[in-house]
Formats: structure tokens, C-alpha cells, sequence
């Protein structure tokens, strides 16, 4: 079970969680708990690093932050124990949890989850402090914002859990996003590599790296509210969205959801000489400046002249200009446009992979609404069209039905 | 260099800090620094504990406190490292500092100092914890409030310090409570065996067991202002006051300091049967209860009766009377007599040890403001006298001045 900061704001809502354990270990369930700073904790304790040195030594930034967490698993294995349940806390150094000395973003290596099966063994519930790990040097790591929710994949691999159970202030994975569609559904499953196309394009729900960790560990996830109760937990019928492998749902829908990223901004580079390599002219300076770019089209006209146009992160926009402005001279473009007035539209689903139309069911929807798609990508799962920003409600609505996905 | 919770209450104070600290680095001098959590950290860490329950699990008390000294260490050594001053922090159990397992009031059993002189030799300045360590079971314990001067005296020990530098809201200690008398001294030296009695009679600049363990291990340590810049640092003429071995001290003073009480509570216990064994009687049922005895006098009348009077805590004196009501039928005292509107004072000096007379200027000085001694008790270094408290600014300062303490 883990527990976000929103979760465990406050003496209350810690409280409130220590009934959610309980409940579980009163069910039979063996459990391992995992805990997030009290909300707007972290916040704080970074703000002091960063007025105090703008460019601070990520070990001590490490080591400060990481007491956030520290808090809340002591807070909460004495609630626990308050309620009779016998708990004890464990940060990532008495684990161990081992992690790379990448201060501030480590990675996993190890975690040796010999004290904590015994703990459980013996009846005990283990209170892990989430995001924190220890390096080499025996100084604390922490995982990058987020990291709780990798720890908490991590340590469910370690201990072969049945299930990881991520708490949140949302009930579960929903079609799309609820406050654009009013009749998204939630999904009962739902795939990792959905998830991951799901996350990295804009619901928010679960960290990236948690998704892929849960994939490459084939740790079965499940995201549910910590503010609702749901009914009795077991396996017939979970409270939330379970994120699982492929094999696990019998009944494959051809797409399972719709995201939007408004994160998105474009640039064209018009009128380049169309000779081999010019991708890597125009791309090289990119790299250098650290823009990560994401969907990328070329057309070529009859005069031997191209236009390249691809998306940046809107915080890498101002950037890439800049370094494009910088390199005139060596790509011998005509001119830059660019357009951070746009967003990405997803459909998302594993049936595509046997299923043709789909890309094509999205072209019509939009098309019939007069929506000009500016940019198309597309992977194995996944089709992504750049639209103008105001038509963001009005393709997700249109897409939404157009798969049949609205509640009934 | 050891630095109080109100020297770090912000990060203002925490720069400043680093401030002091790069000083004596450029002085020459290879330092290591111990920290208290920011001032109001503490108290509300504790709130936490207490309101999730009374009787919380002292090792999650103390996982959840010791954050305070992490995040103060942490802030430090970026403040520091943005002077250009090479620094790290350092928690109790990467030291390691080692306790035993008495949580919330542990002891110091060992600490390794290896790693700290290896960074100090390589010109790097430890900002360690201060207040914590860890147990044989890898948990993390505290010292009790005030424990960071144990920390900074103990290290400074295992470190083969020149001198312990105590840095408070205080610039040093002095004869008596200068809020009382305006003509009080600061004491440029003072004996460990003085700070003492001192300390544990009301003058509440350094924690008792931190000057008993300097004692012990014949640590130099220094009271100053961390408010106050004092002169250049040399040891001809240290800005504050130094505790030291008596040996130290050429000149000694017959009186160093005139201290008072006010955490004192008269019981008297009246008409009990004057035979053997009834001060076992008596004081048998105040340790049962855990109530600690201070000051006891005992006076015989002619009718083979006698009356038994002691001074308790005033925090047990509520339990104290319990005890005795309670053990009434196996005492058989005639009446208890009580009254807690009593103050303790107490003069000091290692000079008492070879001059006669000490003692008869403090009665004498009393009778002659017809101040009544209630209770007497004498140390080799000490007369303190209980007194009514109404009495307690009045007889201060005829002491102070009787002794030839004032300034001129």
C-alpha cells in the first residue's frame, strides 16, 4: 500500500490511513506500507536548499529532503500501533535499498528485502519511508519528485507481492480525463504499455519510471482513492484501475483511452536545402542544447527546397529557438515558424496492434469537426495528432465517442 | 563550534552561521560543527508524536525528531559550500555515533571518529547532527532535550578537540541571573565542578550531562553569543566564558556564582515516631514512585517524636504527597505539611574547599534582611538554603554583593 503526500497531509488523514492498513492486515493480508512526505513538506524543505545556494551540492539536498518522508513513516507506524496494529518505520538505509550516487534522480539497484520479510513474517507491518535509498558512500539518495511511487513498485517486486496498491486523491485510470469528458469511464484494467503512453502524454496519475519498473518487474499495480472506501477488497471486484500485463485482460478493447498534453510547442524550419543529412543539421544543435524533440514531419516541395517540423517541451521552447537562431548559418534555412498555441491528442490502445482503422477513425472524427491536424505520430499503440490549442475540449469529446468509450 | 536551535532558527541565522564558521577556517583553524534543529522544529515533531498517541513508540519518536538536526545539518553545509568552504553533513549513524538502546534519553556508548578526522584532515569541515546516534539494531535514538551540547562535547572529545565552542543566546555565563542583578559579572573561567552545581540549580546554559562528560573527559569547553561578534578568536582573550579543570583556574574566586531555584517544594512530614529506620519509611514510598528527594532535614523534639522535612521537584510534588497519604497506616506520621511558594539558593565555589566562613556570610547575610532559612544543605562546594520565594531577588542580590561579586 502506498500512500501519496495529499494522503498524508496532516495528523487526520494519517490517522484515516492507519484505518486503510488496518483494514488490511484485519483481512488476512500481509502488508508492507509506503509513504510520501505530508503534503507541501518537500516543497519547503527544497525551497531552503535553493535560497541558500542556487546551485547546492545534491547529496545535502538529498539528505534534507528525504527527512519528509522520515516524518511520515514514524508518524505512521505510531498511529498504527495506536489502533493495535504492531508497525515499525524503515528508511531506505536500513533497508537496505540500494541506489546509483545520481543524487537527486538515483536509480534502484538492489534492495535486500531479507529484514523487511521477516518483519512481516513476524506479524509486523514495515513502514517504508517512499522516494529515499542509500549510495555507496552510505549517503541518502532520493529518487526524483515522484519517487515514491517507484519505491513502492520496487519494494513490491522485492517482496513478491501480490499486488501493489498506489493510493491517490483519484479513484483510478479513467478514458480520458474526467473534467473534460463528463462521461469518461474508469478502467477496471488496463495494460503497462497503455499506462506508460498514458502517463508520458499527460495523466498524470502514476510516475513514469514507476510504469516501466512495474512492466519490467511484472508488478501488478493497482490505483485507487485513499479518500473513498471502496468495497471489501478482493480479487473479484478491486476498488480501483489495475494496471497489469497484456495476458491478464481477456476482453481487449481496440482503444482503451484518450490523453491531451498541452506541453507541447511547435517549430518549422522552412525552406532548407533537401541534401542528405539535413536532419542531423537541424537536429544536431537540438542535442547539444539538451531539447528532447518529439513528433517530427518533413514535406518536400518540387523546388529541391524541405520544411522540418517536430514539438519541444514548452520549457525547452525558448531554448531551441535559440539554439536554431544559433546555427542559421550552418542549416541554411529560409525561415522559423513556430506555434506554442497547440496540443497533443492520443488515442491509446493495445488492440491497434490487430486492429487497422484506427488512425483512420481519428482523421474523420477530426476532419468533421473542421480540426486541421497540423503533426501525426505514431507508434505500435498509439496515434498522436497536433491540434490548435482551443479545439482541445472538442477532439477529446469527439474521440471520446467515436471509440465508443462514454459511459452509458 | 556547536550551534543552538534559535543560532539556525531561519536561514538567515543558518548563513550567519556559516559566516562564524568560515572565520575560523580562515583563521587556520581545522573545525567541525554540530547543529540543533531550527528552533519550534522540535516542539512540533514532539506535537506530532504526542497527539497520534500518549504513549508513543519512543523509537518512532525518535526516527520522527532527529529530522530536525538532519534538514539543520544539511542547510548548513550548502550554506557553507556557497562561502567556498569545503563541507558535508553528518548523521549520527553514518559517523557512527553509537548509544545504547534507552530511546528519547539514550547514552553515549562510542564513537568512531575515524571518518570525521580523515575529512577534517582533507580540509572538508563535518556540519554534523547533533542530538542523535544510533543503536546496536541500526535504529536511530536521541539524547533528550538539550542532548546536541552532549553531542558537541562527546565528539569533541572522540575528535581530540583544543576547546568545545557552545554557541547560544547567551555571550557566556555569569555570577548570577543578570535579569536580577544588574551588576552581575560574566565569569571568564569557570570549573566544571561550578558549572555543575550551577547547571543543575536553575543557571540553565549548558545541559548537565554535557558538563559532567566534559569533566570526564577534560573538555575545554566555551559559552558564547552566536549573536554577537566577540574579539578576533585567540586564546589570550576568549570572547566568552571557558569551563576547565581546576587546575586551570590560577586565581581562584571563593564564590563563583550565586544560583537560585524555583522548580522546588517543601514537604514536611510531622509527629512521626522517632525510632530506626523511619527515614526508610518515609522516603521508601517517594522512590517507589519515581520522586526524586532534594534537600532533607530532620529535627527531634523531647517527646520522642520527630518531624521530617524535604524539597521535591515541584513537577512531583502532586505525587509525591500521594505517595506519603498513601503510606500513611505504615509511617504513622501525624500530619503533612506542605507549600511549593519556596525557592532554592544556592552559592558556589571550588574556593570553599580551604576557606572556612562561607557558609556563616550566607546566614549571616540572610538574618540581617530577616530572611528565614527554611531548609539547609551543604556539598563540598555548595550551601544552598531553602528560603520563601517571595524573598528570592532580595536575597540574590545581598549575596552577590556579600560575596564582593558586583561589578565595579
Amino acid at each position: 500500500m502506498k500512500f501519496g503526500g495529499t494522503s498524508v497531509a496532516n495528523l487526520e488523514r494519517i490517522r484515516a490511513v492507519a484505518e486503510k492498513v488496518r483494514k488490511q492486515v484485519d483481512a488476512g493480508c500481509e502488508v508492507a506500507v509506503v509513504v510520501s512526505a505530508m503534503s507541501g513538506v518537500t516543497n519547503r524543505l527544497v525551497g531552503y536548499c535553493q535560497d541558500l545556494s542556487a546551485l547546492h551540492d545534491p547529496r545535502e539536498y538529498d539528505s534534507v529532503v528525504a527527512t519528509g518522508e522520515q516524518v511520515t513513516s514514524g508518524l505512521l507506524a505510531i498511529a498504527l500501533q495506536a489502533l493495535g496494529v504492531d508497525a515499525r518505520s524503515w528508511l531506505g538505509w536500513q533497508i537496505p535499498l540500494r541506489t546509483d550516487d545520481a543524487h537527486g534522480k538515483a536509480r534502484i539497484e538492489s534492495i535486500d528485502g531479507t529484514a523487511l520479510i521477516a518483519s512481516m513474517q513476524a506479524g509486523q507491518v514495515p513502514v517504508i519511508a517512499g522516494f529515499q535509498g542509500v549510495d555507496r558512500d552510505n549517503r541518502i539518495t532520493t529518487l526524483g519528485r515522484g519517487g515514491s511511487d517507484t519505491s513502492a513498485v520496487a519494494l513490491a517486486a522485492a517482496l513478491h507481492a501480490d499486488r501493489c496498491d498506489i493510493y491517490t486523491d483519484v479513484d483510478g485510470i479513467y478514458t480520458t480525463d474526467p473534467r473534460i469528458v463528463a462521461k469518461a469511464r474508469k478502467l477496471d484494467k488496463i495494460t503497462y504499455e497503455e499506462m506508460l503512453e498514458l502517463a508520458s502524454v499527460g495523466a498524470k496519475v502514476l510516475q513514469t519510471r514507476s510504469v516501466e519498473l512495474a512492466m519490467k518487474e511484472r508488478v501488478r499495480v493497482q490505483v485507487l482513492s485513499s479518500f473513498t472506501d471502496g468495497p471489501a477488497p478482493s480479487e473479484g471486484h478491486l476498488p480501483g484501475s489495475i494496471v497489469v500485463d497484456e495476458d491478464e485482460i481477456v476482453e481487449k478493447e481496440l482503444v482503451a483511452g484518450i490523453a491531451y498534453s498541452r506541453d507541447e510547442a511547435k517549430i518549422s524550419v522552412r525552406r532548407v536545402p533537401d541534401r542528405p543529412g539535413i536532419a542531423a543539421a537541424v537536429f544536431g544543435p537540438l542535442a547539444e542544447a539538451n531539447v528532447n524533440v518529439d513528433m517530427i514531419v518533413q514535406s518536400t516541395g518540387d523546388d529541391g527546397m524541405t520544411n522540418i517540423t517536430f514539438t519541444v517541451g514548452k520549457t525547452d521552447f525558448a531554448q531551441a529557438i535559440k539554439a536554431l537562431e544559433e546555427s542559421r548559418d550552418v542549416i541554411h534555412y529560409g525561415e522559423l515558424a513556430t506555434d506554442d498555441d497547440v496540443v497533443k491528442i492520443s488515442v491509446v490502445g493495445v488492440g491497434m496492434r490487430s486492429h487497422t482503422g484506427v488512425a483512420n477513425t481519428m482523421f474523420r472524427t477530426l476532419s468533421e469537426r473542421n480540426i486541421n491536424v497540423q503533426v501525426i505520430s505514431t507508434s505500435e499503440i498509439k496515434v498522436s495528432v497536433l491540434i490548435a490549442a482551443e479545439y482541445t475540449e472538442l477532439a477529446v469529446r469527439a474521440l471520446h465517442a467515436a471509440y465508443g468509450l462514454d459511459a452509458a
